[in-house]
C-alpha cells in the first residue's frame, strides 16, 4: 500500500474552532482513503484529555498547568470571539441548530476511521501531562515519528 | 497542463495580517504560474464579505454572528498588537508609507491573476453567512473539493 | 544532491511557544538530513532580533513598532496562557526543570545544523526593522525565494 496518499496534521492549537477544522480535514482525508495522522502538541494536547479528573502524582508547576488548561475537547475556548467563554456556547448552539458535528464527536469519528491520534511525548512531559490523563486510543511519539510520516505526506498542515 | 504546480491555502484566520500573508503568497505563487486556491473557512470567510450591509433573512443567532464579525477585508483586526483597533490603523499607515499593497487590493490582484477564491460552504452555513453577503467571483465548495486539489498540491498551507 | 528532502517553515507568529514548535521541527528535519529553511515574516521576525538595543535612524511609526515588539526570542510572549507575561516565565521554568531546550538555544542549534534562517525583506520594510537589528547568520529574501524552495518541498508549514 505504498501508493496510499497521506495527510499529516500537527494540532498545536488548543482552540475549539481550530481543532474542529483539524478534525473535519482529518475525517475528510480518511474518507478519501488517505493515511491520516493528527499529531497533537503543546495546547493541542488538551483535545485528547479526558473530561474527568484523573488522580496523578505531579509537581506544583505541572499541577498548575493541569488546572489551568481545558480538560478535553468539550472545554476548549475559541480562537476568536471567545467572550470569556460565551463564544464556545454560541458555536455549540449553531452546531446543534445546523446539524453539524461537535468536536468530541469529530474525534470519535476520526478514531472509527482509523485516523492515527498521536500525542507528542516531549510536550506532554513539558506540560506535565501523563498518559492516564489522555483518552483511549491515543498513541505516543516524538517529532522524529512525525517527520518520518510527513516527509512522504501529501497534505501537511500546522494548525 | 497536468504538470502545473499548485498552491492551496486554507485561510482559517480572520486577522488582517494573516490574510495579508495568505494573499501575498497566493499572488506570488500565481506569478510563479502555479494553480492557486485560497479556501476560506471559519473566520477567514470574513475576508470575502462585502463592505456594505446586505439585506438577508436569517435567525437571531446568525444575525448576531453577522453583526459581530468584521464586514470585509478592510475591517479585520490584527492577530497581534491589535490595541482595540489602533493596530490595523498603524499597519495601514505603514503599508501606505512603504508603498505596500493593502489587503483589499491584494484580493483584487488575486482575482485578476485567476487565483481561485473558494468559500467553505459548511462553515458559511455554521456562521449563517449567505452567498449574497460575499464578494463577486467567489466559488463555493466543501472540504472534499479542497482535498482533491491539495492531495496533488506542492505548497499546502493552513493560515 | 537533488534527492535531498526539504522542509520549509514560514514563521509568521511572534509567540514563544509557536516559535519553539517551529525550531523543534526545523532541528528535527535537519537531523533527518533535510534541507531546512525557516522563513520569518511579520511578527516571526522578532525571533531574529538582537536582545540589545541597536542605534538606527528611522521614522516615528517605525520607532513605535520597534519599541512595542519583543526584542529577540527570549522576550516573546505565549500564544496561550500568557497572563501578562507570567506564562513565559512558567514555560521557561518547566523547560529548565524538564531539561528541554529554550528557544534561543533552539535557534543556535538550528544555525549549527545549517538550517537557513531567512528574514522576509518585504515585512522587515513594513515593520521598519533593519538588518543591523537582526542576529548574525540571517539571510534576506522575499516571497519568490520562499516559493522556489517550497514548491519542491516535502514538509511545508505555516506557523
Amino acid at each position: 500500500m505504498g501508493e496510499k496518499k497521506s495527510t499529516n496534521i500537527i494540532l498545536f492549537s488548543g482552540d475549539y474552532d481550530k481543532a474542529m477544522a483539524a478534525f473535519i480535514i482529518a475525517n475528510g482525508a480518511a474518507a478519501y482513503d488517505h493515511d491520516v495522522t493528527v499529531f497533537a502538541t503543546f495546547w493541542g494536547l488538551n483535545a485528547f484529555r479526558k473530561n474527568e479528573q484523573v488522580i496523578t502524582k505531579k509537581g506544583k508547576l505541572e499541577r498548575m498547568f493541569e488546572k489551568m488548561m481545558p480538560r478535553g475537547a468539550d472545554n476548549m475556548g475559541l480562537s476568536n470571539m471567545n467572550f470569556g467563554g460565551m463564544g464556545p456556547k454560541m458555536i455549540k448552539n449553531v452546531i446543534k441548530k445546523h446539524n453539524a458535528v461537535p468536536l468530541p464527536d469529530l474525534i470519535d469519528m476520526a478514531k472509527e476511521q482509523e485516523v492515527n491520534l498521536v500525542a507528542c511525548t516531549m510536550t506532554m512531559d513539558l506540560l506535565g501531562l501523563q498518559k492516564e490523563e489522555l483518552i483511549e486510543g491515543v498513541e505516543y511519539a516524538g517529532v522524529a515519528a512525525y517527520l518520518s510520516e510527513a516527509e512522504n505526506g501529501n497534505v501537511n498542515l500546522f494548525i
